[in-house]
This record gives C-alpha cells, structure tokens and sequence, in this order.
C-alpha cells in the first residue's frame, strides 16, 4: 500500500520538523499494516484570475491524478464529518493491503463541485478555515493516529 | 484586552516555532483591537487512576481559573461547531475592549460535564482527537484568523 497527498499549491516547508516526525512514523508503524510509503505530489496553482475557471483548472489536475484500485479521498469542508475512529475505518478497513489511498487537497478557493463524483469518498475536517502548511501536517496526524487505532497503540487514547 | 489559554498538561515546546511565530502576529496586528498580551497557563494533569475522579480534579483546576468581565470559553468536542467567521464574531463581537478572553482545555480524557454551565460558551473544533501541542498551535491560528477577519487583512481568504 502507497499513500499520496495531491495538492495544489507549492511545497511548503514552514512544518518540516513536525511533518517528518509524523512521516517517520507512519512508515514504521505502517508497516505493520503493509504500508510500504507516503508521499506527495505538489501541483501548481492555477494563474487564472477569474475564480470560477481557476477552481476548475485546479480541479481537473487533481483529477488527473485519480487513480483505480485506489481510494481517492477528497478533504473539503463540504464533506462527510467523522471523528478520529471513523476516519480509521474509512480509510483501512475499505483499503486492502494492495490498494493504495491518495488524498486530495484543493487550492485556496476550493474545488469545482462538478467534479465531486470523481472522488470515490469526501472527508471534511470540520467548519474551520486552515492554511495549506497546517492542514497538512493535521492530515498527517490523523493518518498517524488511523495506524494507532488499527493497532490497538496507546498513542491514541 | 487580554487573552489567556489555560490548560491541563506540562508547557509543551514540540512546536515552539510555528506558536511563536502565530503568537508574533497575534500581538502585533491585535494591538488594533486593544489586545495587549496572549499567554499561557498550564495546569498539572491529575495523578489519579479513577478517570472519573481524575476528571473532577482538572475539571475543577480549571474552574477556578474562570474570572468574571472574562469570556471564558470552553473548547470542547461536544461544544458549539463554528466556522473561522462564527468562530471570529463570537470571540470579539461581544468582547469589549476592556474584557479578556480565557480559552480552557481539559485533559486527555475531558472534562466533567457537570461543570459545563461554569462556562461562557463551549466551542468544538471539530469530531476529530488531537495532541495537545497541535490543538493548541492550532488555537493559535483561529485566534490570529479571527483578528484578521475582524480587521479585513487578506490573510484569512
């Protein structure tokens, strides 16, 4: 198993620290659950001035990176909102060991709605508005905090 | 105005530069909403086994710590669920120039719900569990969003 995070926008390091610790590990303890990577995929923002056609630029590049046998997740604020256990659940318990999860982060207006169905599951982490470089490494943290529920860990508690 | 985050939990510096660089801004562009100083009060976790006693004792720590001409808010999973502009009004729209602001966060197992009338609001972040080191990072860039939202700055966009 592989897990990517597509996002539009640039590489941002003002996290780095905190984001490797995070890295590190989710690939010892992912081990565990045959997870052999994670990695990112930066896309550039769109230069269009006009809102509605810079979302959907931006949106047809991440949906170029859908991929099949593959759970593509989009995170919105529009989405389905779980709390720590359920995200575990959606995202291991419906993935095999062989299939790969990629999750999707749109740029700072947001994804063309057209395109939601592309997506196999959207994910929100609730009403409030994050910049890029902390959402991330939250999504890193959940994915971490995932692997600890599905391993009985005490991290989690 | 000031603004006081009390918390169950030793100071934790894992994330030392990204708060300071939030607390940084949070002083500076505040000073047009008569904020004067942001900081911080830790509360030592209780030794107890009982969670339910353990409970109680933080609970109560913290109560003492609610001041009157003080919005004292209680961040809660079950609290009020706000985006960043609701989450902005509520925090300064009925807060004077001259009243302070407490934001509390209990344990790692919460707080004892008979104590929630003690507080002027219970507000949630979300379904999801985090570390406290990154709930409070993240307190912080509410807290600085809502001062920009307040004043305009294309930051919070």
């Amino acid at each position: 198993m592989l897990i990517t995070i597509v996002y539009i926008g640039s590489p941002n390091n003002s996290l780095r620290d905190v984001s490797r610790e995070y890295e590190k590990r989710i690939k010892q303890i992912g081990k565990s659950i045959g997870l052999k990577n994670i990695s990112y995929k930066s896309i550039k923002h769109s230069n269009k001035k006009n809102i509605t056609e810079k979302k959907e630029e931006e949106t047809n590049k991440l949906v170029d990176e859908i991929k099949g046998q593959t759970l593509n997740i989009l995170l919105d604020r529009t989405g389905a909102k779980l709390n720590s256990l359920e995200f575990s659940k959606l995202i291991f318990t419906q993935t095999g060991k062989n299939e790969n999860i990629k999750f999707f982060i749109g740029g700072s207006d947001g994804i063309d709605q057209n395109y939601f169905k592309n997506f196999d599951k959207i994910i929100s982490f609730g009403d409030l508005t994050w910049p890029h470089k902390i959402f991330k490494m939250m999504l890193l943290e959940q994915i971490y905090r995932s692997i600890t529920i599905i391993n009985k860990h005490p991290y989690h508690k």
